[in-house]
């Protein structure tokens, strides 16, 4: 019994990461489901048995990605041996080094997804919504963190610093992502550090 | 003859005007030839006389785009009863009206596109990439006569400056779209004029 929950866990973990590449590449509507069963060697049929529709499949997609994504951020955002802006620095280089390892392609799947589905499925925006402003409220955490240490001077309030960094990363990396270059990454390092959270 | 070519040349921008309408609410992938002929009253069969396929449809429809977009914010930032700044001021609040007015729905053409399909179609991406560096070489000719007129002392040039602005406003409407309210580009305002642009 244990080891047949294990295959349907293996089974649907593995129609989720099949599709999360799929949708990361081609978006939402362009990723078929058989598609996904034919790239996953899952037999037809079985979709529905772990999800009750394309939907609710991206909405396990969009969880699953956020899931790896906030692991990495939290893991960066924690280094007690490097300072609060410093770990913000670290997690842009961090994700311009992924980028660039992938020749500006994919770019992210919330955002990605955002503009394609915002307005097309409101199951799928009120995900993407709860994502992006839990990332923001991640980020504002250390924004605040790096106020109290008085790293950050600034007066504004560290949920609208998190907003700009979050709402300017996003847009730096749809810009490099169409332009297949990352000099959008590397303006927003130089103008946010140097400008912004200070 | 002339005639047939005012016919013409209506049908196929009534085609563009239609398609810009759906590709705007449900991006490339999801929006039909056939719906864009059904909603244009145009024949079936018509298509194919004015567009090659639905690839360079779409290029139609980005270049028909920019020129409304350009041509907005040529005249907004050529006002000369306004500063520099005051300039760029008035484009973003302009173009915040113009999302709020819309629910915060549909957002920018040239950014949803560039999500979709910038890895799917090399001509598309192209396309897109092409406006936006337009758009920031634009913005960068206002902020470098800012610079002259030492309205902004900040040493960092006029073409990264831009290119901040432009990607980090690309962000705030992403946002916007996705959470479905204006607070992320209020707070582009706030800190992109108090913090960057100085």
């Amino acid at each position: 019994m244990e080891a047949q929950i294990a295959v349907k866990q293996d089974t649907k973990t593995t129609l989720i990461k099949t599709g999360m590449d799929l949708m990361l590449q081609k978006g939402y509507s362009n990723t078929g489901i058989q598609e996904v069963l034919t790239a996953s060697n899952v037999p037809k049929g079985s979709f529905y048995h772990y999800f009750d529709s394309k939907e609710q499949f991206a909405v396990a997609i969009i969880r699953y990605f956020d899931q790896i994504c906030s692991e990495d951020l939290q893991q960066i955002l924690s280094n007690r041996e490097r300072s609060p802006i410093e770990r913000l620095r670290d997690y842009c280089e961090y994700s311009k080094a992924n980028l660039v390892a992938q020749e500006c392609s994919k770019g992210c799947l919330i955002g990605n997804l955002s503009q394609e589905m915002s307005d097309q499925s409101e199951v799928l925006r009120k995900e993407l919504s709860f994502v992006m402003n839990k990332r923001r409220d991640t980020l504002a955490a250390c924004i605040e963190e790096a106020q109290r240490l008085k790293e950050i001077r600034s007066s504004t309030s560290a949920h609208k610093l998190a907003e700009f960094f979050s709402a300017a990363w996003g847009g730096a990396v749809m810009m490099a992502k169409t332009v297949k270059n990352s000099e959008s990454l590397d303006v927003f390092i130089e103008l946010m550090f140097n400008n912004v959270l200070i």
